[in-house]
Parts: structure tokens; sequence; C-alpha cells
């Protein structure tokens, strides 16, 4: 009972797959815990007082908070079961640098799916595509995987463009991670969606469609409120 | 030759004195090389293709970008000399989730030092006040310091609030970080200017408050021509 696992998420969320890959490609048993945004449990209150955001993994009863952390908490645990890391510690460090910039550049990704007017959302796509045009030709380079033949910490940061980033794109009409433009990146996001643990582990599309669609709605109807 | 450890920064840089700090109190000889921001050297380029920031360190000919992931590494490389970490891996999450912390807090702290009307300041002074309470009430409580007795890797992350912030204040004539609002995190800024390794290791305060005067005339220059 002590050792239990157990995760803290939601559904239509990116970060908490991130964990559930990494738990899944290490083959540890937990607990899925459901949490309803709009009616937080006292649970997740109590394990994230900071953010009371998910995910929360709960390891032998004490909390771990923010996605990247909780990946690094679960390669310092399980080390040895198809590492997220490579062993080279100048390696880490650069693993590290983009699992960072996968973070740092998050905002630009909500923005361009937040962006209403044409000349906006033109901006926002040409912010993501520069991000992407960095990733691709500065990490990636010709690699299958940001990890090399096997998928890593780089890849599950990252690995949200492969599902959630295409419906995305499909609720706004508009490509940017597409093969003419990003060859290199496309391709490993295709490698990746047929990584057994990622194929497994991914949100119902059309669900997840239909959750982004509403989103996006609620987004132009707050516009158009504001503006009125 | 190959083993030196060189460290790219600028003197007025909190994230330069960041990684100062934990070279110092490894005991890790380094050669220091103060780039000009204004005329960036080609290492530089070379070392931070994607950023194009200081600091950069640069070890056995490999470089490492952003000031937390050099922490990350230096403690890789020596970790037995005064660890920057806790053993315990739920306390090594808790201290990476409040550097984490002080990293995202970043801009609400910049955004305090740009503000320039009275209406916009004082909204920027609220925000950093929340901060610095979830940062004493959930993170610091009644320890000396937030690793315990002895400074560790959050101490080195919220660092510059003992020297650089105070100086912000003065240069705004406004104090936030004071004994009746924060009495913990005051007692800990004091404290952690007695530390030898800090004490000896800040940029000159008189130098540092002509530089944050000459910012800050620049900033509210910038708002009259952009209101002119």
């Amino acid at each position: 009972m002590e050792e239990e696992v157990k995760l803290f998420g939601t559904w239509p969320s990116p970060f908490s797959y991130r964990v559930i890959w990494a738990l899944k490609l290490k083959g540890i048993p937990y607990q899925y815990v459901e949490e309803d945004l709009s009616n937080k449990s006292p649970l997740l209150l109590q394990y994230n007082p900071v953010h009371k955001k998910i995910p929360v993994l709960v390891h032998c009863g004490k909390p771990i908070c923010e996605s990247m952390l909780i990946l690094q908490y679960i390669e310092e645990i399980w080390p040895h079961i198809n590492p997220l890391l490579p062993t080279d510690p100048h390696d880490r460090a650069m693993a590290w640098f983009w699992a960072k910039f996968s973070e740092d550049k998050g905002p630009i990704f909500f923005n361009f799916f937040r962006s209403t007017t044409g000349e906006a959302q033109e901006k926002a796509a040409k912010e993501v595509l520069e991000v992407l045009r960095t990733l691709e030709e500065q990490g990636l380079g010709d690699k299958k995987f940001f990890g090399g033949n096997t998928m890593g910490l780089v890849d599950i940061s990252f690995g949200w463009l492969c599902h959630w980033f295409e419906v995305m794109e499909e609720v706004l009409g508009t490509k940017v991670l597409e093969q003419k433009k990003l060859p290199n990146l496309h391709a490993w996001a295709q490698n990746l969606k047929e990584v057994a643990v990622i194929k497994e582990n991914l949100p119902d599309r059309e669900k997840l469609l239909a959750y982004f669609k509403s989103l996006r709605e609620k987004f132009v109807a707050d516009l158009s409120n504001h503006n009125a």
C-alpha cells in the first residue's frame, strides 16, 4: 500500500499523458484519478496547494507536481527500465535543454490556438513555425527520435505535437507541422504515433476534436463579447 | 586543458551569479568571460545558438546553457562537495519545484520593475508580494535556508532577491520584501547575504544601482515616447 503510485490527471491534458507514457514505458502500475477541474477535489488542493493543477503524482503518499518534474522524479526512482535520459552528462543536459524549450515555448502554441483574427492567427502561426523549425534543425536533426533510436524525455515532452496539435490544426483549419515545411519533424511525429506506449495511450481523437472545437468556440465568443 | 571550465556571463546578471555561487561552493576553478550583450562574441553565438544568451558554462569543450540547467549539470558532475540538493528523492523533487517556481515567476518581478504608472506599479507590487508570500509560507516556512541549515539549489535560484531585488526596490522607491510583511523571507535574505560564497561574490552595489537606474530611466522614456 505504502509504495502505491497514483496519478491525478484529466483526460484531455497532454501534461497528464506525459506522465502516463513515462509510467507505462517503465511498467510501473498506478491508479489513475480523473479530476474535474471545474470542481477540484480536496485531495488535489491538498497535494498541489501552490498551483492547484494536474498532473500530480503521489508516490508512497507524497505528491510530486508539474509534469516535467514528475518525469524527472520517475527517472530518479526507476532509472534502469527504459531510461528516459542518456547516460552521458552533456547529452543529459542537452535533453533537459530541449525539454525546457518545450515548456518555455508552450505559450506560443496556446496563443496560436487562441488567436481569433486573421492577422493575429497568421502571426501566431509564423511564431509556431519558427519554434518548430528551431526544434527540427537544432534539436532533432535527422534522428528518428530526439533520444536517437528510442524515445526519451524530449520525445515525451513534445509528444503532444503528434496528436493534440494535429487536432488543434484541424479545428483552426491551418496546417503548420506538415511534411513540406518540416520534413524531419513530420516524420518524427509519424514515428512517435507508432510507438506502442503512445499509440495505446492517447485520448480518443473524435472526443478530443469535439473538446477543442468547443474550447475554440468559447475563445471566439469571448472575443465577440469583448468587442461588443 | 580538456577539463577546463569556462563561464560566459555579464556582471549585472543574477543568472550569471547563480552559476558563480555554485562553482564557488563546490570549489571548482573556472575562467570567467565577460560578454558584451550589445556585441555578442562569436563564441557565445556558437555555444548558445538557440537563445544567444548568457550564462553559458563550457566544460571539456562542451556548452551547457540556461542557469538552472547549468546548476543541475554542476550537481551531476560534482555531487559530493557541498551538495545543492537533498538526498531524499521527494525532497529533491520539492527543491526542483521551488526552483521552477523561481523561473516561472520571473516575469512578475520584471513587470514590477518595468511598470511606470502608479496604478500599474501598485498592481505589480501586489503580484510580487503574493509570489513572495507563497514562497515564504509554503516554501521556506521557519527554516534558515530553503535547504535547511545550509544553502542549496532553491537558495541559489532565489538568491538574487537579497541583492538585485533590494536595488530594484531602491530605484522604484517601494519596499516589498520587508520584515513586517515577510518576516521569514526577510530573515532568510539577511542570512543569505552573510554566507561567505554569496557575500564575496556579488556585483558592486553602487555600480548595480547606477545600472538599474539607467535601465529604469530607459523604460520611463520608452513609455513617454510611446504615449507622445
